[in-house]
């Protein structure tokens, strides 16, 4: 196994954790940025050539490269440098940005989401540097400073450098693992449509002893639309909806299949009696590799203290679908629209507002990046990682795909314990020892890659 | 026809308007209890009996009596002094309080609603005494000073005051004719069980990335047990619910079918497309003699601005029940939690909470009150009256048949276009001459019945 100097990456990984980098804060402006010129610094310093702090209307995006192995495959990292805020900061047992060790863990804010996690790539690139004084791969490195407020200016960056961030594969250290002791490589990410329904059926609301009985009420007419979108195992019924659904590719069931999963455990988590979901798939499956369609929030008629005998005229809900491989959240969009238009009983108005969406996204595991990077958390772990996916959406791996054309390598480091966003969060020292290893392993096996 | 001295009354009348008797207005407390001695004043002065002001925790109840007429039927006539604040006022023509005729129409707060109406028995009985030193039946009066504020006190006094207040029939003037120019009697007032019902499936809120697909969704279940109440047709599908239903009686059948109706001026005026409701019945029975189902509000998951992919934990809903003779509220309310138990999937928790309901009340055409009162509009009219029902509920009419075991009559005066609880409130000359004529006429009719 090669050799590193752990605690001197420790100590830098402590410096860069000191920046309260909070992106959020208005008061972190000048911290933000010092952040961002301290990252620079560092990259430039461990011999990464072309490093660069290019200023955008909101915090600067770091890039960085190293392209010195010709032939070989490029990888693109991607991470980010802001954290979330520490409030509440009376919860703290030490300053969020004065980290410490306790129990084996590094504390501070923004040590597992997502410093600590970026650190580990930034480690191997500066371990083999120094010790081959080349790379096994070429690397691009993109570090932002705004993705916890929603990464606003990276996706024009990445327009406008192209042809700079070209790669064979991004990889993003940004989501967590399966469970301790159990490396993951995620292979999927779910896209999002999400809407508001607002129906009418009457000019104006009425008094229910009035007039019930010859009127239509509109919180009934929008429940037996909603009623028509998905059966009660829920299989959703929009046509065309499952039409680009991708199979879930076969190694991926296997691995799932394999997967340890607590259903009780789950179960007596979420306060249900039985998990729900379509027949004929694991758990896993459901929230990883299928799509859903769930109404987010629901609100007509009167809603305050006591009783109002009212008839609605208008009644209203959020709605959203999360989408995977390979669906267009435009395309699924205009199904429902049309499906909806078709299940709309006449004289009923419905306004369809469009929230935020975006595009699933789905790594082939016949990539050839992906043995190396299971073999990479195999040297690091000592155990077989399995492959999984996230039921949430990571815009940006859709934006690689979209604007750059490549797929990207999830390999999560943190753990559901690591209290990300919340006071306390950390990332052991064990993790981001075999976060290194992983990354260096990675690298290694994707240079023999012919 | 009996001669009678209108302008007289009128001037009787607009004195009682003249005071203000805000019953929901701490400011007009000594109003409100001015009016009502003046009520007990003039009922003095006209001959009636036992005149008494009642004192209660709230305002006071006037009750007075002649019961000169032994063998005769005895008739409880109910209304009440207290008016509706005159709020906004900036938009009476003329003050609320300072009674003026403008276009043949009397104009002050109260004056449809309901000291116009009362007066109109009391002008009769004053009429009658006058002409013949004794009336053809026998009376009780009872003027409460608290209908606008929900009778807090009424129930309690008719409990207490049971014997005095016995009789064949009451009769109550407070509701509106179907159509002006067309006399109807109501007979019928629906019910209400008004419920709340809250779902639990998770013990909290849940992101729908990461558990969509394998989790319960509290709007979901809420909206499947909803849609097992009622089906498309608006048939009720609570087992047992319609067991208690009264046939509408076919002589109120023909009546119904006979009343002009003007489907496509009530949808447009509704704005909707077509009248609903269940098939077999005409608008009018549907809305007076047949039993509704509906969701007066819902709410759930997330209501704010723009997007949040939850999926919630519990989901709320207000629905209510329209009842009909001979439903009864607490079997319905039972029927209800029964049906939802048997339909409330295995592991969702539901907790109801009752609000407030009422007894439908209903009289039969057989009552031989029923023609009197028929007779007496016609003479007032010079039309056929017509049955109507009542859509909403007016709790006193149950309460008689409850506490005093006798049916209501509702000889209801006042038309849509008289701004109940609205500025510029109104009631023609003309029908407040129609109101006497038909006071004396149901009088002299019923006291004619053997």
């Amino acid at each position: 196994m090669i050799d590193f100097q752990f605690d001197y990456h420790i100590d830098v990984l402590k410096s860069w954790l000191r920046f309260p980098s909070v992106s959020a804060d208005s008061a972190h402006v000048a911290d933000t940025h010092d952040c961002a010129t301290f990252t620079a610094n560092h990259l430039a310093k461990i011999g990464l050539d072309r490093v660069t702090v290019h200023q955008t209307p909101g915090f600067p995006v770091v890039t960085a490269e190293w392209l010195g192995a010709p032939g070989k495959p490029t990888v693109l990292i991607y991470g980010h440098y802001d954290v979330q805020p520490p409030d509440p900061i009376d919860l703290w047992q030490s300053g969020p940005f004065d980290p410490v060790i306790r129990d084996g863990q590094l504390v501070a804010r923004g040590v597992s989401d997502d410093k600590g996690q970026i650190y580990c790539h930034i480690a191997a690139i500066e371990t083999l540097l120094k010790r081959d004084g080349r790379l096994p791969i070429n690397v691009k490195l993109l570090i932002e400073g705004e993705e916890e407020i929603g990464s606003p200016n990276l996706v024009p960056f990445i327009v406008a450098h192209q042809t700079d961030l070209g790669a064979d594969v991004a990889l993003v250290s940004d989501t967590p693992m399966i469970a301790p002791d159990r490396p993951s490589l995620c292979t999927s990410l779910r896209g999002l449509v999400y809407l508001e329904l607002t129906v009418q059926v009457l000019s104006g609301d009425l008094h229910s002893g009035q007039h019930g009985g010859t009127v239509p009420n509109a919180i009934h007419t929008l429940m037996a639309i909603l009623s028509k979108m998905k059966d009660e195992s829920g299989r959703i019924l929009i046509p065309g909806f499952y039409d680009n659904v991708a199979e879930i590719p076969g190694i991926v069931r296997d691995g799932i299949s394999k997967l340890p999963f607590d259903e009780s455990g789950y179960c007596k988590k979420m306060g249900m009696q039985a998990p729900v979901g379509e027949p004929g798939f694991h758990p896993y499956e459901r929230r990883w590799y299928r799509p859903t369609f769930d109404v987010n929030g629901i609100w007509g008629g009167y809603i305050g203290e006591g009783s109002k005998t009212v008839i609605p005229a208008k009644a209203h809900c959020k709605l959203s679908m999360r989408l995977v491989a390979n669906q267009d959240p435009h395309q699924v969009t205009q199904l429902f629209r049309d499906y909806l238009n078709s299940v709309t009983p006449t004289g009923v108005s419905v306004e369809v507002i469009e929230h935020s969406g975006g595009y699933p996204a789905m790594v082939s595991p016949d990539h050839p990046a992906v043995p190396a990077a299971l073999g990479g958390l195999f040297d690091a772990f000592g155990v077989d990682p399995v492959f999984q996916g996230e039921g949430g959406t990571v815009p940006i791996v859709a934006e690689f795909k979209r604007v750059l054309g490549i797929d990207t390598l999830l390999m999560g480091l943190n753990l559901e314990d690591d209290r990300i966003h919340a006071p306390n969060e950390q990332m052991s020292l064990a993790n981001i020892r075999r976060g290194i290893l992983a990354s260096i392993g990675f690298m290694q096996r994707y240079g023999q890659v012919q």
